[in-house]
């Protein structure tokens, strides 16, 4: 039986991008992706489409053109230290529902697109999907709660099927630079003292190969609306990078207590993953291993 | 002193559209209202700029020229029984989020903007703003939803001042043909059975002419967020029936339970209207009086 399924990749150059054009390849599906620059690096097994996804005109035309089965929304701005207040937030919220239509018009079936932790209320801690309250704090997690509102209730309205992935914090290769693992990471690498808040505040972290991987598992499965893609485990910011300290040899240049926690930043931010576990997907990479692999290099 | 007090309205022709600039004319305001066609009836006290609001480029130009300190926005897709599944709300929502940007951009200071009790969870009956959960039911109101969020958080990103107006049931003289209160009224002065659910299900009435004074108030109140447009006070569909029946003399004609009730509607949907009497706001008409108005046409 040949079973039609064709997808397209928004934001396929990205940092849960490259993993999840990855996943598909290996997965058997038909890739098509958008890109406003076509990568050097990734060849053959994916079909590139030069366009800019803000930009009306060649968007729609390209969707059109595709008419891909299943979408794969990922892309969105994602400039470090800017985009949780960067103005284009708002643009994207348009473009995604513009991207939705014209997918849904061109005959697709299935939507997987990205959306955060950062559209929950954060004073809830343990965030679930049909209850936890949308209060964003953020320009970017308001946008993306916006997003994520219209891109289900669109699905619903013309009867295609969608999930809404709201990840949580991600890390792995390819993290960009400035973030917490990845900024640990450089310093122990480089062996220098890295500064660090108390760490005491517990997070949900997923690999992002992990990520990749529950997309794509999503793009198969019939679940809709929002669904947590995260581990469901909380492990405080002093234990990863004890972690990280432990692979280096280099627990001694970790200085906790160095440098202030951000204001607004909330004790626990944990997902609910029952709903994604019960697509039965799981996470593949263990934890220590995946930080382990980072401060080798080998990952 | 002369205060700078000039007023964009989109929806300047709608139900809610004519009463508020009627209000704004009377409040000593200098109105600039767009509309995709000029009305024959309105004159000289209102600025008309003829632009079609889901149409990018006149809009933004527009905007620009009038140059305004406040936007009173009320356009969105409203054609009576198909406004709920209207694929235009995705557009809307769109359209709102370059309206306000253009604004901002152009100078403006503050913004009232039209939200729904649509956004509410149903299932709470008692809608508070920053209480009760968004999680629309249907598409019209997921699209409110989207661009309430777009709109305070937009606005609290670019430091200007915005209102997000959460409409509930309103009645009064220019509402469209097939709702509640025109259908019965029709029914009536037309001598014929008016045929109706049990009418058990409680409602919140607000007449028109003080949803628009509302409106007009919150222009120059500082109150931002979602605020509640509403009466705050519940009452039967039965209750507002017998006072037209009562208005008109004519209770008999009142079919009650010869309709079922619309599936999906909740037994209890009234607004907790503290956030908006807080700003010194009181309704002006009777909710009897106001009905009886109608019965006779005097209103």
């Amino acid at each position: 039986m040949i079973v039609d399924r064709r997808v397209l990749v928004t934001g396929a150059t990205g940092f849960l991008g490259r993993p999840a054009l990855r996943a598909l390849v290996d997965g058997g599906w038909q890739v098509d992706a958008i890109a406003r620059r076509v990568p050097d690096d990734v060849h053959g097994e994916v079909e590139w489409h030069r366009a800019d996804v803000l930009n009306d005109g060649q968007l729609e035309a390209t969707v059109s053109a595709v008419g891909a089965t299943h979408l794969l929304h990922l892309a969105w701005c994602a400039e470090p230290g800017r985009f949780w207040t960067d103005p284009k937030n708002l643009d994207w919220v348009g473009a995604t529902a513009r991207l939705v239509a014209a997918f849904a018009a061109a005959g697709g079936r299935r939507i997987v697109a990205a959306g955060s932790c950062a559209e929950y209320d954060w004073s809830y801690g343990w965030c679930r999907e049909e209850h936890t309250p949308l209060r964003p704090e953020t320009f970017y997690g308001s946008a993306k709660a916006a997003a994520g509102i219209l891109v289900t209730a669109w699905s619903r309205e013309v009867g295609i099927s969608a999930a809404w992935a709201r990840l949580f914090h991600l890390y792995g290769p390819g993290e960009p630079d400035g973030k917490l693992v990845s900024s640990i990471v450089a310093g122990l690498r480089a062996g220098r003292d890295v500064p660090l808040s108390s760490g005491e505040q517990v997070r949900d972290f997923l690999h992002c190969h992990d990520a990749a991987a529950a997309l794509v598992h999503l793009l198969d499965a019939d679940v809709e609306g929002p669904v947590n893609v995260a581990s469901g485990r909380g492990v405080s910011v002093r234990e990863v990078a004890m972690m990280l300290g432990d692979a280096a040899g280099a627990t001694h240049r970790l200085d906790f207590g160095a440098r202030p926690g951000a204001s607004g930043e909330p004790p626990l931010l944990v997902a609910d993953a029952r709903r994604l576990a019960a697509t039965g997907w799981a996470p593949a990479v263990d934890l220590r291993l995946g930080l382990a692999a980072l401060v080798r290099g080998s990952a």
